[in-house]
């Protein structure tokens, strides 16, 4: 399998993706490099060597005849869950490992982007060999981690009292965007993968799914929306939750999304750009999938499965951007149709993360990439404002627990009626 | 909405449904009613009162003008998990409750069937009274505890040094049923409950689905077939299993289904006949999610999705037996087509357990027998030696969550080619 | 070493300890004696068999020669903590085992109450034998395991929603009891057992330490003045605590005496003839260490030590009774004195239980009795209202972690000056 | 209480262990600052600014009346556990806040050390005045900080897979030690802190205590003579280990001190310079109290009482440096009596910790330095190899709970016989 792009392609873009990384670091101290605020979280220094390590070992370790490894433990320290590739240090360390420093990572990083040039100047000739398309899947990686690096940032200044800032807020304020809603036709529909460009093994194949009919909301569910569910109990009444989840309220304390706070009865949000009041009209974020259902059973509603949010979103193009939901895309207001499917929050579907029928993992190690993960947990659909913008595409599917809230996640309605 | 039978029959189920529950019994001693041996287990003195506050509550209280309960302290006590109904009792406290006592429960049982047949001669000429329907349902759940019953009691016994026997073994020993696969041809289907006849309302409504095309295996897997797996370092081999089941394996040190034990070098398990050689023909049972899916996956095959094994099992009868799976039908050695469908173990699916398309739960606290449990759960097809023959049928989707082993559970492989 | 009465007297005792413990039991149901509603707690049904246990493996085995076990796994299932007598049963599974049946545990105590007699019979005549203080060590061995019972019944019954009672209320009501402090002068003291009659091994040696003066309280503190403390912010308030203490009221939700309860605004504790309200007068029970710290800094006292305690108390008689501290000796009120010493409540000390200087275990599985304990407890001095009066005595050392409350322990407070 | 020592000494003192404490930190790159490797460890950032804190709010917030804290939301970052101080953080998140950098922590330092240089002068002609008891105090705890630091610091590095190193190996290598017994007569004896130079509250009121008599050894166990202990099976015989003890080996796997590993049949252990062969003659270290007493008795011997300790080595002066336990005094091996008091390891005593008699805490938050951990604990005696040397005195009562091991702890031996 080939990669989807030419060669001379992929090194313009590898370029820009791993500097694109270290681009995002630029806010930060040595220390807040280091340390892992609860057990979902990385450091950002993990973040960095392990993307490095995933080239170095998949990309490098079988293709470069004269890759010497910098440091050969950094092979037990970088890798997350590839069992086929050795041993591994334990996730719940991460944190607790000063070195390699921070300039020690960052030299890992020199070191094996120039032996991943070196070997792309090699086999530039050759456009077919499989190296390209692991480097390809590399940098697709290595996007993944960029949306996982701001996510734990962000949880990690927000558990300092000090309340440290990552940037500035944005400038620009979101308004209301009309609600409407979508109708799906009854019917056979196809979904996954369909062509030739990049996507992910947990994409394919594409298949016939028989969908049922029903309406999708043409916009996100809003902070405000979301505070008169709040307001109206509904982290107080069992009946809106599903066993799981009231379990879940009750144990962790929930009584709003991460990161909501209530000051002077008045809910403010930890940002990225440090605590400041709820936008009204911004799409809802940081919520679990228990949160989005018990939502959606309170408005009357319920969540959308991956096919109808798949088919309802397919006649649009994708849009995303690296601010935080604070500020939209201005096209959104003048416009009918589906909006705010890519580049706000991403969305929970009503869907359990499963193999499409006929699913493959790819062989070796890097088959252990998406499929050993479906089991018990849920699909979300479209892409956040952490996503890069060359990172989201409509067959996408990106998966979480039930009870995880730390990622960029929201709510988009469905509706049978 | 109405009972699927007439009143009378109705009356005469219930006369022997209950007392089929109590004849589940006769083996125990009083000290047996009382412990629960982990937290999935109830103590049977609570399945005899919980079973009997169910018509208390849902049937007496709304329907039966003058019924006093006898003692108002056993709602809360014995309701297990309607938060309509009011406050509960924890849990994981069910087994430290010494009274009432077993033969006051037993009263308990007697009081409220004497309330129940009262109501019933009243509303004999009322058959489309909605307390036919609430009577009929609290039937089923009771058969859902009979078998729950005999699954705690294994796990009391089990749990207990002295290894008490429940009853004799079995006389009969089950003999090789012969391999063949069922082919499933890809396209529209419908599943789900059709008909008049009584079904939960997770069986509804039934719907169409594109079925993708397979084949699906006659019989079900062999305690000879497993032990190969085990031999073949199943449990020692990460690449076999989803993430979250290999981290369960060494977690919870797992080296063969729950209740194997290997003496001399050869395996034994317990059954409710105490511990014996496993029976090399006889299907594998007690084995989780995970472990169903990873022997499929050793195997070079998957499991079937809840719609293949409807279809696959459409056109047979249902058949069921209250012994342990020591013994077969002994229909199943001379015939072709699928087999071993109900009575011997339940099937673990590659569905996950979520509400059909339309799914509406029932108004009210019965509302949340079914509909809050759909999440991270998997559907079961089939029918257990375990389960009352006249509770099985072909729509039936029992659920367990993926590391659950204590239930009679066991695999049914499927294939793509 | 041989016993400290005479073989004649021995067996007399015997019968009478035995029949004693049984005789605790007769309000129980069968239920009542399975279950163990904490760590800390064991069943009735193994109390009764552990007891017994002792003497068939301390006794019989060494000393009966023609002694065979009824059934050799209780052997297993009844040690509590002897290593040296061989494996045992997980202590946190004592309360999941359902067989051997209480009748067949009667049947047991039976079994070897006879074997035991008969070898009584046999050594008649053999006063000095060692079997006769293995005899009289099993009998001290079942009486601490009487008030262990009540202890573990009381918070049985207090677990269960139904609140069971054990026995009627006592009859007669606690008046005051006039305070007044006993002079303990500075210089060298004696303690520790000093004679020929019977005494545990962690009472000894005798020896001599020097006393350092202060005043011991001559009665104990009363509910009266604890609900004072919990009025005043007592549990509100770090500066109390020590520091473990204080971490263990929040971790805790410590807010009260275990068993005490307020309803309308006035505290009711539940006692072995169910919930009462709290009786001004009588002894506050089953408090921590923690507790009877904090009470005495927040009193401007302190507690006495285990030397100091022992010095004031030595002028005194033993006195005991078998009712629950709702019920006093008539005789404390008309008379000057250390009153209260034994048979209210165990009295903490500030002394943490170490052995005496020169303190050796007895050799073999018997010196593990007390030995193996000596460390991270607190030492205990009188008894309780649950301790049998013949088992009381001035030199007894019982001990208990910093945490635990549902033993009968309260609190007599010292003073420096 | 004034200071015991003049004010011009005191600011000398106050330049030279602020001085130190940082000179403790010149190997340490940015990021070793920031991690807390387990719950008893802290930062060595948050170790840095909480002695700073000390003085901050014990000396400059009472006394000096102009001073205005460089950033108000430190008071809740680095307070430890003074309640009477305000409110703190959370321990168990110490290690997970990255602000303030270590760069504004050094900024922190400086501007306090102003403060309070700026305030001695102020104060320099009051030699009486209560702020230089404050200043006094504050330097030795800073000094406690220091040897707390290191061994944070090398639990922080033993945790790292890279296994980094805190300085170079020392080039002295330790020879026998000779062994003897000193004697301890019966008798009353005097311990406590006497006279008039600094002490912390706990080591006072100096009082009589009664001495049984026994020997301590000359000398402390050996690396070789716990490598025997192991040899012999002592982590696997229980009848060696208090019962609380022999759960913890259990628990915690324990088969060797702390910092031992195996390899190829050889004892190593990790020291601040790196893996190390253990040195057969140097004293063992990273032991518990469990595993201290454990061995005793496996020797035959026991741990001595601090009392014990105190008398015997009053006869020498103090003795401690800066190496750790791989480097010896040369004056060990030529001279009789007691050896290794001081500047080797802690040495554990049979001592719990608790007040000596008439102890009184200090008035205020300082009062909560010493006194709220009284309670099961173990008194340790001596200095270690990580004591600065001017901390060390015969008086000093240090403490731990009895399965901590990453302090640099031993054992010294005692009999009685």
């Amino acid at each position: 399998m080939s990669a989807t792009v030419s060669p001379s392609a992929l090194v313009t873009r590898f370029r820009a993706v791993r500097a694109a990384t270290e681009a995002l670091c630029v806010p930060l101290e040595v220390e807040d490099y280091v340390v892992s605020s609860m057990s979902d979280v990385s450091p950002t220094k993990w973040h960095l060597a392990h993307t490095t390590w995933f080239f170095e070992t998949f990309l490098l370790a079988p293709h470069a005849d004269a890759y010497t490894p910098l440091e050969p433990r950094y092979a037990f320290l970088f890798n997350s869950y590839y069992v086929q590739a050795g041993e591994r240090h334990c996730r719940a360390q991460r944190g607790l490992v000063t070195r390699p420093t921070v300039a020690e990572v960052y030299a890992y990083r020199a070191y094996v982007n120039d032996a991943v040039l070196a070997l792309c100047e090699q086999l530039a000739d050759d456009p077919a060999h499989a190296a390209w398309r692991t480097l390809e899947l590399g940098l697709h990686h290595e996007q993944q981690h960029q949306e996982l690096l701001l996510m734990d940032v962000k949880h990690v200044f927000w558990t300092n009292p000090m309340r440290p800032t990552y940037r500035p807020a944005p400038r620009a304020t979101p308004t209301a965007v009309p609600q409407g809603w979508q109708p799906i036709e009854p019917g056979l529909v196809e979904i996954g993968h369909p062509g030739s460009d990049f996507a992910f093994d947990n994409e394919e194949p594409r298949h016939p799914v028989y969908v049922h009919g029903g309406r999708l909301a043409h916009r996100l569910v809003t902070n405000a929306e979301y505070a008169a569910f709040i307001a109206d109990g509904g982290y107080r009444q069992p009946v809106l939750w599903l066993s799981a989840g009231w379990a879940t309220v009750q144990d962790q304390g929930w009584r709003a999304p991460l990161y909501w706070e209530k000051h002077d009865g008045a809910w403010q949000e930890f940002t990225l750009s440090g605590m400041a009041p709820i936008v009204p009209y911004a799409p809802v974020t940081h919520v679990s999938f228990f949160e989005a259902d018990a939502f959606a059973r309170w408005a009357g509603h319920r969540l959308p499965t991956e096919a109808e949010w798949e088919v309802a979103a397919s006649v649009h193009p994708v849009a995303g951007r690296y601010v935080e939901h604070g500020a939209f895309h201005p096209m959104s207001d003048d416009r009918e149709g589906m909006q705010q499917l890519f580049g706000d929050v991403w969305q929970w579907t009503a869907s359990p993360y499963v193999g499409y029928p006929g699913f493959r993992a790819s062989p070796g190690a890097i088959g252990e990439y998406n499929g050993k993960f479906m089991a018990d947990q849920w699909v979300l659909r479209g892409a956040s404002c952490a996503t890069p913008q060359s990172h989201a595409r409509l067959t996408y599917r990106n998966f979480f627990p039930s009870d995880t809230r730390w990622q960029f996640s929201g709510i988009r309605l469905a509706t049978d009626a």
